[in-house]
């Protein structure tokens, strides 16, 4: 019966709304196109042709999230998501040569931004939009364990997101390794560095922001040149991970501008 | 039945887990006891005692804000709500009087923040949280169209709401004429304004922050003595209001520092 007024909820509705393809098929079809994909998410117990989407996704390093059937039925709520779905790219990824390349192009300092291990969107999305603001070339984030570029982060960052380049490494400390080698300095941001006031931020520099609860990772600190830390008067000692990068990225901006 | 491991969803497990208090004769009690109440959500159609509630709540000044019953259901799971739930607050509300005496008697030039309809809990959250660690005196934020010290703000500012007074008052040009009163120079941040870089914040100060999607309202924005900005290099040229609100406090700090 058609109920007038009432609106069949499809699968690319779905997709327009969430970012989220859902179905044994549809999966299967974006893993035959080779769009990005973010992660899967199976329902526990699911079989049959799921098995093989699971299995190619392994072989293809994406990540597979196992949630009882209940958690995808949340959501994906009135979607008959047949145990899989797939949360899909929302902006095409950028290579670590790119960003260098638009750091050296456009002729003043390089000015790149390192997430070591950011997991929640809200967080990506306000540090993308900020760094569209003040002129950051590009963003490094790692390919595990930290959020990606997912319909939430594209709404949070408010458009930025076409403008920034970010793009995905396997491994943080292999990549500041190139960029040392093209001549730019690493500055974590740690409470146990120098204050960033001290701090001369003009020249080639990446700096990095570690997660929201264990900050930088300890490898990644030890392969920093230099750790800054912006100064905290308070009894809780700690920012919000978007705040606290804002915070270093506008220092950044005013020691360029009145230098 | 009694189900073993099944666990009884309480009204007294409810507050503690929303900082909601559902139910006719809960909200009736927590109006009587003089609690403090950000607002009432009542199901749309919910009549007979629910009534003389909320009209109390209208005399009370308390906002009443009507939602169909399933948005009710949605927001408490499980719980009896018979079409009426009132929000408390997390914490004591300060008076303006309190943050003026706490910043004379401190020492060091006032630092105060007014907050503009900000509506967003996780701003107000993490704004909190970053004024506690940069020596912030206290917040102002209006009774109206701003969000209040909710449980979900009293998480994301991570225990800060226990160090920074919280003033709401009914007019915020009426606090900006009690604070100019008192030797306070009020800055407002605004894309009309000078670059905050080339503007003193180190006397006795209160920073205007704006609404995330409207700025600072027209009347507010007569009544600041400056306009101050963070200087934008992008395309989007907005910046998340939380993360404007860190960067122009860390500017304070720095310039404080280095005078």
């Amino acid at each position: 019966m058609k109920v007038k007024g009432a609106v069949t909820f499809l699968p690319e509705r779905a997709e327009r709304d969430t970012g989220i393809i859902a179905g044994r098929n549809a999966v299967s079809e974006a893993l035959k196109s080779g769009r990005e994909i973010e992660n899967i998410m199976v329902a526990k117990g699911a079989g049959g042709s799921v098995l093989p989407l699971i299995s190619q996704c392994k072989k293809r390093g994406i990540p597979v999230k196992e949630m009882p059937r209940q958690t995808l039925d949340q959501k994906l709520p009135g979607i008959n998501h047949q145990g899989i779905a797939a949360v899909v790219s929302c902006a095409q990824y950028a290579e670590l040569e790119d960003i260098l390349k638009a750091a050296k192009d456009k002729g003043t300092n390089a000015f790149i931004l390192i997430l070591d291990e950011l997991e929640d969107p809200h967080n990506l999305g306000a540090i993308i939009r900020t760094a569209e603001a003040s002129s950051v070339d590009g963003i490094i984030i790692p390919k595990r364990r930290s959020a990606g570029l997912t319909q939430t982060v594209a709404k949070v960052a408010s458009g930025a997101l076409e403008y920034v380049p970010v793009a995905r490494v396997s491994n943080i400390c292999a990549a500041i390794d190139t960029l040392k080698e093209n001549g730019i300095w690493v500055y974590g941001a740690d409470m146990d560095g120098d204050t960033v006031y001290n701090t001369d931020l003009t020249g080639n520099i990446a700096l990095v922001i570690g997660s929201e609860g264990r900050g930088i990772s300890r490898l990644v600190k030890e392969n920093c040149d230099f750790l800054v830390k912006l100064p905290m008067f308070g009894q809780i000692n700690s920012l919000n991970a978007s705040v606290a990068a804002g915070a270093l990225m506008y220092e950044t901006v005013r020691q360029r501008l009145q230098k």
